[in-house]
């Protein structure tokens, strides 16, 4: 008879890329179909269960065991820390029983994810505990893979931001860099607008709403956007000082 | 007998990931698997010939045809504006048989890739050629998920640039985002260092060669390249205003 405890499980972020399950790598698509746990946050508001959403549309089986992670959509630091606290002791003790668990990550792991909560908050638990991260094809790309033009290039310079730093500082970026890309642009959409219209550039920005799923969308007018709502997964791409790409205009 | 010529084939940019061919995307693999011509850049010096290493290391057989592009190592504009005009004029030949071209892309098509130079040379030839964009992993994502530490949250704001921007652009970066990625490190390797030290930066900085690749390297003590060469594929994360994240320390 073994006594020996087995050892623990790995903890594994698979990104899945922003929506079309044709995004997703072949890493985190074998890690999909071999993993015996996927655990991924879930919230009664939209788009709690967007990763889960995506390896549904691929198609793929749930595994023999599941773990949806309730999240509130809200920014109270001390209720979403009690969450992740209760999320983390939930993976954890699947991992302790040997079992690796497949994370679900919309997008990339380490782009504006909050994969780094649970991986922080499991450490700090268990600091023995072993983390894999699969990266995967962030919103940016995916957007602009759409409107067929490149985000940079060269010696260029470009601006990834959540359009809720104010939009004092976005009007600076606008100055400093080729191109930028503001992310959750949902809750601000108008003053941006403004700045956009304010500085000339209503016509070098395009909109994309969730990139890759059914439902994408991309606005080349953005200004008929004014007063409209949007889903919380757009962004706005800026080509703010294109200017001359070294070998003609890019457009 | 018919004597319609064939519709013009499409352009399909087939964005690999950094190296590792498990990070090509379920998208990117089905259309080289099924793709009748490949093109891709090569050149006599280091590096060349990435994009068509990540396909051999995949093990995927070569296609019918095949189009590997001659191109120099220069900043020579004219040079290379009269290599882009030779490659276009060759993958247009094809396309114009009817027959799909999928240019082979390392990292992503939209993000510091040579792809959009064949796009606009080729746009510029024949407007009506069909562009079809297939996004995939950057290698600042794959370094990030190397290093087990994220870019980017919350309200957080990136930065990706050529570290050829020079220095003093380097230094108000450093104090302007939460996380500054520098991208082809190489030719300014100890200028930047020294810069770190002066910023107390060194212990934030990450160093990553070639991700993905078997050759891949992860230096958390960036200061022992001093003085050293480094491959042209590397970049420097530098988490340089990390502060506290919402639920605590990132590390």
């Amino acid at each position: 008879m073994n006594k020996t405890p087995p050892s623990p499980g790995r903890l594994i972020a698979a990104s899945l890329g922003p929506g079309d399950p044709w995004l997703i790598t072949r890493a985190a698509w074998r890690v999909l179909e071999s993993a015996p746990c996927w655990a991924w946050p879930e919230s009664r508001q939209e788009g709690g269960g967007y990763a889960i959403a995506i390896v549904q549309r691929a198609g793929l089986p749930l595994p023999a065991h599941t773990l949806p992670l309730a999240f509130p959509m809200t920014r109270d630091i001390l209720v979403l820390a009690r969450h992740w606290q209760a999320a983390a002791e939930q993976v954890l003790a699947v991992l302790n029983r040997g079992m690796d668990v497949v994370f679900l990550v919309e997008g990339d792991a380490s782009f504006f994810a909050t994969f780094g909560h649970l991986q922080r908050t499991l450490q700090a638990m268990d600091p023995a505990i072993q983390v894999e991260i699969i990266p995967g094809v962030p919103s940016p790309l995916a957007a602009a893979a759409l409107t067929r033009r490149g985000l940079c290039d060269g010696d260029q310079s470009l601006a990834l931001v959540s359009a809720t730093v104010g939009m004092a500082r976005i009007d600076r970026l606008l100055t400093d860099f080729e191109t930028v890309v503001l992310l959750k642009v949902r809750p601000v959409l108008d003053p941006l607008l403004d700045l956009l219209q304010t500085r000339n550039l209503l016509d070098k920005a395009r909109f994309v709403e969730r990139a890759g799923a059914p439902e994408e969308r991309v606005v080349d007018n953005v200004w008929s956007l004014k007063g409209t709502q949007v889903h919380y997964l757009s962004l706005m791409i800026v080509h703010c000082n294109d200017g001359e790409a070294a070998l003609g205009d890019r457009r």
